[in-house]
């Protein structure tokens, strides 16, 4: 099930709010629609936004494209904002804009600025898919085989071009026979674990047990966890990692069980202009996400909240990175730089 | 609010399960009523189990009280069976049945023993009460002033016969200036801190501030959570502590921040017939509890679940046990045995 499917001036967006209950598709035919569906999280997922907000940009560019140059221009440095402001934390978003942008400094007529936006969002939606393939391939050689992976949100074939992150991982370990049973965070506040990467593993029939969040640790302390595997929103250049609120906890308690935490990431999640985790913003979300659940209220209204969507792993809680140009293991600050460079 | 009113042959139990939406007392004139409460969790918290069981005991003595001695006592048993089975892992429910069946035991017509074990459970309620109120004035002590605690699951005046054992040392804390803030853990699957702690300290004015279970680590990494305060369900010989399912997740990442983690339970928690924690039985309570919040699905329906109620937290990992005797640190086996034989 693709998540993002685009044919010119249209984008459907799989609205992944209402899995696994409703599979609806929302139509974008504009920038701004892409931008609230991003903002909504309709569609999430680090590299998945990533391929959102350049398909939007393309919107806006065939919206604008009557324009003369310069008009057509300051159009998409607004689309560029707007698309920039709807989430903070996850890179990939700015990395996919960046790379339209660049484009657009290109001396060509606007028609066929439009035309060299658009080969690039699709290239980088199959580029993502490519990289998420390799990344599958590297780190399946870390799964030992008959082991428990123990995953956290959703890191997979919706939350990117296809294939997923740690779930592409977990494919293929599986299609290997690596797997004997995925250990899935339900995941609050938005409960992604239980909705989508739960509905992920049983459609590719990928044995799944899933769990409240404040279970994993009572299950690495019986033995039933050989390893975590997680995602990222934004990877600083010296291994920090930035992904769903739980991973922190995810590797600390891993780390005092003596468990590897892996994140699979490819490229385009590294933010090598931030030296450490510490200055990647954290999103806080609405309140009412964690005093809500869908529309039932689960707590006094009037309770006062705190809503981090994202927390940042130290690099040296992390086993390695499994990226698509290889699995990264510390010294992180140095292997990062070589791989990349 | 009590959670418990009790007059002769009628039993009113605050329906748990609503709050804080709804105020709904459910009135039992038979035992068989309290054990479905007990079972669904409409009483919940271990004093309150141990005892609505007692006075679940007295309604069936009353029920049966017409009967010769042999066949009461006979009809006693019965009921003790049934009481004794409805929840595994709290302590109290066992030890405040095996109070009633002592009285049993004396030579005394039918009428006399109804009456001595009304009495009986009466004292269990009072005894309760006031044991809470002992821990809340050795434990305070333990709170610094200005602190910010971090508390799991309900361990309240709703959990208790009233003021509550980790609530009722934060409510003696707070009346003496130590609290500035609690972080309540939302406490999935049954959302006990959202709909009950949360509610309870609102109702005291103390300031509360609800998080997911997964943020509690991004908190203590933060530097913001100064203690970690937890009840208890049993706890064994050795200082081993079973409580609510997230709770030795929090004692491992208390002590990888350095945060001290405290437990509060009265002697009716402790069960010295065990020698460690590894002999307490984990109820494992329905998997649609994970698989759905209150009647909305939020997961795959026949998606693979297990929902263990409760997790043992080492002894190793506790600071200090406040009891309704006095403060308990390390040796605990020592330390216990010393301060209850």
């Amino acid at each position: 099930m693709d998540s993002i499917k685009y044919e010119r001036g249209k984008l459907l967006l799989l609205d992944q709010t209402q899995l696994p209950i409703r599979i609806d598709y929302i139509e974008c035919n504009d920038y701004i629609c892409v931008a609230d569906a991003i903002r909504t999280m309709k569609v999430r997922g680090a590299p998945a936004i990533g391929v959102a907000a350049a398909y939007g940009l393309v919107l806006a560019a065939l919206e604008y494209q009557h324009l003369n140059k310069n008009d057509f221009l300051r159009k998409m440095e607004e689309a560029i904002m707007v698309l920039k402001q709807t989430r903070p934390t996850a890179v990939n978003l700015f990395w996919a804009l960046d790379r339209l942008a660049k484009v657009l400094q290109k001396d060509l007529p606007v028609e066929n600025l439009v035309d060299q936006m658009e080969k690039e969002a699709i290239s980088i939606q199959e580029e993502d898919l490519a990289m998420n393939i390799k990344m599958g391939e590297y780190g399946k050689e870390l799964i030992p085989y008959g082991a428990t992976v123990l995953t956290h949100c959703n890191a997979g074939a919706l939350a990117t071009a296809g294939y997923g992150t740690a779930l592409g991982v977990i494919r293929a370990a599986f299609k290997d026979g690596r797997i004997k049973m995925v250990f899935v965070d339900e995941t609050r506040p938005l409960l992604q674990g239980a909705r989508l990467t739960a509905f992920e593993l049983m459609e590719e029939k990928v044995p799944v047990t899933l769990i409240t969040d404040n279970m994993a640790a009572f299950f690495m302390q019986q033995d039933k966890i050989h390893c975590v595997l997680v995602g990222a929103d934004r990877i600083a250049a010296n291994g920090d990692v930035a992904n769903k609120i739980g991973t922190y906890g995810l590797a600390v308690l891993a780390r005092f069980h003596k468990i590897p935490f892996y994140v699979a990431a490819p490229q385009s999640t590294f933010d090598l202009s931030l030296n450490t985790g510490k200055d990647i913003p954290i999103e806080q979300r609405n309140p009412d996400e964690v005093r809500k659940i869908g529309q039932i209220w689960t707590a006094p209204k009037e309770v006062n909240v705190v809503n981090p969507a994202f927390d940042v792993t130290p690099h040296e809680l992390v086993t390695a990175i499994i990226t698509d140009k290889g699995i990264i293991k510390p010294d992180y600050s140095q292997n990062i730089k070589r791989l990349f460079s």
